[in-house]
């Protein structure tokens, strides 16, 4: 039984590239079962790519191989890596920050460098998409049965690169993060873990306005503002039937401060 | 051989909430076939969704499991369903009006509500997306083999929310439908279905303008409006080579009105 | 074991048409496996979709069936086709010039007319969608093992409707060439092949803007144009991290010169 293979890239689905990594895989494992998680993260950015990484992974098999390109430094010195460990996930991609979350979250998972060319295409790898060249392959090589360890050799979790992640902050006025998504409905996605809040308890800040916290959409009449836990865990501010991030025109990075109901 | 899943949502696709319900999916039954219908009903479009499955169905085969996932009133006391007969596809979301067509099309249909959280995902179900904790768990223990009849307990369909849907209206100055949705290429799919004219006999009539029916798109020069019978069988309105919505500025739910040619 | 399906139309993916075309094939191949390459060809942009079939063949199974649906003379004389030669993929889809470079890639391809009903639809073809009604369900077949020699008659090669395709230029000044593709990172591909350059040797000439090559993003700086060599091996310009073609004001058609470097 082929393992499943997990995509998230920046690449978008009006060009050719996406199709073209599912027919490198195709290649090595016709067999293989490709899920798109996403290829919207907007372009080289990073941050978006490791909270969509790591908001995904508990709805997938254990033994999922995730394939993530967000990739500016594509053809620079910035390795090739591959990350696992036993009866955890794979994670194919560069290694510039992507997969911060992971390292938090998979303290003891080893690190390879893909340096192994017999997985990679056929030996000719582009500088400019490695997407193509090296993660796809690996991925298919890795559905296929090919060991970890021999994709390359042990490289140090310390010399990794990890990205600063989005904080958030326990003041005297409250709970400040800031906005680390906006989704298809408008609904706004904080840095501001669920386990900070108790259901029901708190009360969005925004200069006049006051957002109080609920428990789903439907709790307050259609076209009113809200505020509850998001499906994958984060304080979210939403509107009921509408477009929260248009309401209050904000954008990623901007500041949201929580309260507590009096 | 596992049954083919097929998804509706208004999830668009930029976000990873499509890729989380694949992945439940795979977790359940990892050889499942998962066909995207479209993600991208307008939000909270519950006429356009109830279009788009009654359209799509006639093409997948007669036992396919449809998830059906536009859901403003998702958390709330609204029911989740299924909904099957004998040698029949199999119907699954919330009830909210999704499914008016489809009642109409099978009133031999059976409901469920899906009471049984042992096809629910692991016994934790969020009150903000169902898509992932409900829905496709239960579709893919039925692609899996689980018995229509296991997933909860029988309800009446006189029980079931159903939607006024759009309308048309045969008159003395012609027939009068509505705009029930405008396609990728401009094409304007009218209420009027396709048995109340007859080939090349109708004429669209907006003050000034007379659009001639047609059999096909090339009948006419490029840049010319005509109508013609939808792919799915309703009265069209088109340019050859253009875009027909933008020409006439027209928009979901502006009436059209049809006479006969002279 | 099925052969590949590739997908390339021109249809988005906001309707249901591409879903419905998978729906048609599952119903006759359920175990086929369906490669989306892209759905978002510019709407009726044969050069484009021409662009991305060529650009893709080389990285799918050698015994891949190509479905390739741009076709604004649905309905109306232009032939449906099919192409294959011994041990080198299948191509359906409308004779409209769709098919120019395969037919210069592989010049011992056959060409046969969908003239067998067997292998439509149901024996009902509508006026307005034969990527449902005719090129679905034939790719269906072939991956259920029909032989190409069943599809219908063998038309000559002569007959088929060719391209002229975009040009370049090799003039005193240096090579003309145009915008053949714009990507989602804004990065733009021109009609010179990598062949007419040699590694770090050119210079985009643009009035008074000069664009140095380079060998990938990263050797110029955040926010800084370059040329270099695209993933699919024409001369390419970009910004890195960046949007050349909003930079540049650049468009499909317009004219690239590029000069030696001295």
């Amino acid at each position: 039984l082929s393992k499943i293979i997990a995509l998230i890239t920046d690449f978008g689905i009006e060009d050719i590239y996406v199709g073209v990594m599912k027919g490198v895989i195709s290649q090595i494992n016709p067999q293989a079962t490709i899920i798109d998680i996403t290829h919207h993260i907007p372009p080289q950015n990073l941050y978006n790519a490791n909270y969509s990484l790591v908001s995904a992974i508990s709805y997938f098999p254990s033994d999922t191989i995730y394939v993530v390109v967000v990739d500016p430094g594509v053809g620079s010195k910035r390795k090739a890596i591959a990350l696992h460990s036993p009866n955890n996930p794979y994670f194919i991609g560069p290694d510039n920050g992507l997969f911060t979350g992971i390292l938090n979250q998979f303290p003891n998972i080893e690190a390879r460098e893909l340096t192994n060319q017999a997985y990679c295409r056929h030996g000719i790898v582009s500088k400019t998409f490695h997407g193509r060249d090296i993660f796809s392959p690996v991925a298919a090589h890795l559905a296929s049965g090919v060991m970890f360890e021999h994709l390359g050799d042990l490289i140090s979790l310390e010399s990794l690169i990890r990205l600063p992640l989005p904080p958030y902050q326990v003041t005297p006025e409250g709970i400040i993060g800031i906005v680390q998504h906006i989704d298809h409905f408008g609904n706004i996605i904080t840095t501001i873990p669920s386990d900070l809040v108790r259901e029901k308890s708190w009360l969005v800040v925004m200069g006049e306005i006051q957002i109080p916290s609920q428990t789903n959409y439907s709790e307050v009449k259609e076209g009113e503002l809200l505020s509850l836990i998001s499906s994958d865990g984060w304080v979210e501010i939403a509107v009921n039937r509408g477009n929260a991030a248009e309401r209050l025109q904000l954008k990623l990075g901007d500041s949201i401060l929580i309260g507590k109901k009096e």
